[in-house]
């Protein structure tokens, strides 16, 4: 397979294309990534491609797909050597409830963490921990949520923790302290060599967040 | 099998467990529904079962699956007589999309046009007509959105409209103006027995909606 048929739309520091190119990395396919400008104006293909203009985009053989969840789904099902998700109907719902649920909780809670003012922050910290204390419940003491393989809640979920250094350090706490099993579960899951290779270095993601706190006026 | 192997946790009025009816009714699957009074009070079974505390919650043999959209693909693969989505991974990857396109985007413009003020509902009504046309344009002339068949998007979506005989009424506009094809798209899911069994009347809608804007201070 040619690098050109398989295009990312793609922004270094955004965790949703880093889930796309992790699920690319677990699957051995090459491809091509196309950096967009998301400050200084999207390009037309990005546009053009996604209703939503937002970076991940995929274009295979020209063909878009967007949304990074649907994203990975639809490598999985394209590349198929070994799935990312159950063999049964019901493991591959409840996978795809906590990826959802990734997806509706962790991010805004985030947000708040590192956008918010005053008390917002506090709440944003104590939404943020529930949350992840909800996800610690459900991994219980297996080493992925795939169980012993590493697979789709883990592709969605592990990349949503680059962002998590800024969420310690603008809220003041040590996730490690409230949720250790899933604080061993990051560890883990970013040994392995699809992640080491996509996921910012921690003062990387860093610096971004000091630079939009300004852009967004959160700090002089 | 029996009735009692299929149980909803149900609410009549909202789209979302319509979608899962409809799903059960196109695979021709008995389930029991298990009315959930949303203002007096969330049954135990419902807060045990869904993480985010929400009908619909489909049981499966007493297990949970939550998240309309993610119930509506578990019923697909559990009873495959035929299936809701297109058999190559590109077509089920747009499927996906676009009923995800609906859930971000027609429930909370639908919303601010029943329980918004003032300006508040022009700009609402306005994001919703672009929305209806995007969607629109991706039916193009299609019966459905799945092509001949009726599919998971149409399913995913045509539950929504249960609710547009309100936005109709508090946003002052008629749908049919601005969108004849996605029109004539919902009058003919309307039409098939899956649909007609689980859609409620418009005036039942229409009489929980002037209730629920009295309680939510919209009018007096």
């Amino acid at each position: 397979m040619s690098k050109a048929e398989v295009t990312l739309l793609d922004c270094w520091v955004s965790p949703f294309c880093m889930r796309v190119k992790i699920a690319l990395e677990e699957k051995g396919v090459a491809y091509e990534s196309q950096a967009e400008d998301l400050f200084g104006g999207k390009s037309e293909l990005l546009l053009t491609s996604n209703p939503h203009g937002k970076v991940p985009v995929l274009l295979h053989n020209e063909k878009p797909v967007s949304e990074s969840a649907i994203i990975v789904a639809y490598i999985d099902e394209t590349w198929t050597a070994s799935s990312f998700l159950p063999p049964c109907a019901y493991g591959r719902a409840q996978a795809r409830f906590w990826a959802d649920y990734i997806d509706k909780k962790v991010f805004d809670a985030g947000k708040g963490i590192c956008l918010g003012k005053g008390e917002e922050v506090e709440v944003a910290k104590k939404d943020f921990i529930e949350v992840i204390k909800t996800l610690e419940k459900t991994l219980g003491d297996k080493d992925f949520f795939g169980g012993d393989t590493f697979g789709f809640v883990d592709i969605i979920g592990i990349a949503m923790t680059s962002w998590f250094p800024a969420y310690e350090k603008y809220g003041s706490f040590k996730l490690e302290d409230d949720c250790p099993k899933f604080s061993a579960w990051i560890k883990r899951s970013s040994e392995r060599e699809s992640v080491a290779k996509v996921i910012p270095e921690a003062e990387k993601v860093l610096g971004f967040m000091a630079m939009f706190r300004k852009m967004m006026g959160v700090e002089e």
